[in-house]
């Protein structure tokens, strides 16, 4: 219901100007001047820099929004989060594991560099995304909590742990709908709602108002990953920037190979419609919220 | 003159006892059972529990214990210093990086398991690092302080920078005395000196005994690589668990090569005793501190 009560023009004009201040502050974090080998830093910001929907962000920005505070009071914790998101492109990127030459239409770091260059500026974003949340969030009690959020979705158990996972699955002749989505959900489902815990905490929310966050974001993810798979199905290519049907292909499983196209699109709506009754007590606050968890199963690239 | 006051066994006795409550903080630490992919979990540990000196985290141990705290206050520090150590290792050996096949007597990670794997172990050991800072640390000004240190140390102007300096020189045809330095003081003296720092924080120490610390671990992270040059050419293979003359051979700039063997003796003995000049008003507290700086340059593997 207050889906539509946000028209499409708002929440996009709101996403832009969001962009545009988590651009800048990703390009000031990302100054490394005084003591950082010149090619390091230059593929650092070659990829964080590249245009980016910046949905991790502004999932951070919206959620400090939904309980209250000030939208930019959560850009530590949204340039951190796209520092994390960019490494791990970076690295899943590499010849040793999805080895792919080109991301967004523009060449991916390995190519654009080297090998030894691309792991090195993964790993220099993956260090900075915690020095900066350790630096840039002045209450230290909410910044510790901030950066054990960002680990743990990020880490072993999170996030490289759903890598690891898909790796292995591919090797596999088949998989499970509970093999996949136990994959997606350490894989990027994690970093999905790391955001929402951090921009809470960063508005000072409470412990139920997290719990809703976390529930909203753990559906939107898994929802964001099959609508993914939807684009690898049903998108086109110019709009991707990339090879369609690539998954399909590499006999990938995915949600429309293992539910069928429309099984899939009811299974997105349905967790759309979970995610948005978490946040539902949060009143109009929660806006955004909701009408960003409808464009990511709406959005065509 | 404090440094003879310890004798060889007392030191190795206490670093003994160090590395023995190390070791079961690192099996600790690294136990990610309930959603880590068995093979990553295996990756991770066969490098993390790997024989090795444990230096910085005896260092971060031994400044707490210098600063008047229990050494086993430091454990979270020196923990998550042996996770960056260690992940470090395992991304340097990479192909694409030093390309090695044996570490200390056994195969490289990404001989053992493959690479993808071993890229995987290193992100997800830099992001367990932070993870344990942050969860482990109780008072959280203290964490987010040690977490500052470790990341600054690690990243792109640290440990990750002073990787891409050196792999840049292996391509250049000379370099200065100075260039050398300053990539040594990246690469492996940042990570000498944060332990220092963090070890000193988790005992309470003010600034000014931390600036002491400070000077003490940038002089002995020096003093230890010059060290380790040394041992380059005139080690015992058999001790070392890797084939000496390595560098060499690949005609990577040493010290010995620059300055000469007797020279840089001299050098590594100049800094040790500038070392233990910055904590001599620690008193006998700084004692274990002191004669671990003479054992960096005596070690004979």
């Amino acid at each position: 219901m207050y889906i539509t009560m946000i028209d499409g023009p708002d929440l996009a004009s709101h996403l832009s100007h969001l962009r545009s201040l988590i651009e800048a502050r990703l390009n000031f974090d990302s100054q490394l001047s005084h003591d950082c080998p010149r090619q390091l830093l230059d593929s650092i910001r070659y990829s964080l820099l590249a245009p980016g929907k910046r949905i991790r962000p502004c999932l951070a920005m919206l959620a400090c929004e939904a309980c209250g505070g000030d939208p930019k009071d959560a850009l530590p914790a949204a340039s951190a989060l796209e520092m994390i998101h960019c490494y791990s492109l970076i690295h899943d990127d590499l010849p040793a594991m999805d080895d792919d030459d080109l991301r967004r239409g523009r060449p991916t770091n390995h190519i654009q560099f080297n090998e030894a260059t691309a792991i090195l500026a993964g790993d220099g974003l993956l260090t900075l995304a915690f020095e900066s949340l350790a630096k840039e969030i002045s209450d230290p009690q909410v910044a510790v909590a901030c950066i054990a959020d960002l680990a743990s979705a990020a880490g072993a158990e999170g996030m490289v742990g759903g890598q690891q996972a898909d790796l292995e699955a591919e090797d596999a002749a088949h998989i499970s709908l509970e093999e996949l989505e136990a994959i997606h959900r350490r894989k990027t489902g994690r970093l999905l709602t790391a955001p929402l815990l951090m921009g809470g905490r960063l508005a000072g929310a409470n412990g139920e108002t997290l719990n809703n966050l976390k529930i909203y974001g753990e559906s939107v993810g898994l929802a964001f990953q099959i609508a993914d798979d939807l684009l690898d199905v049903v998108g086109d290519s110019s709009k991707m920037g990339k090879n369609v049907q690539k998954d399909a292909d590499h006999g990938k499983s995915t949600y429309p190979a293992l539910l069928g196209v429309e099984e899939s699109r009811k299974r997105a709506n349905l967790l759309i419609e979970q995610a948005c009754e978490a946040i539902a007590n949060f009143g109009e606050r929660g806006n955004h919220l909701a009408a960003l968890a409808k464009y990511i199963v709406e959005r065509d690239h």
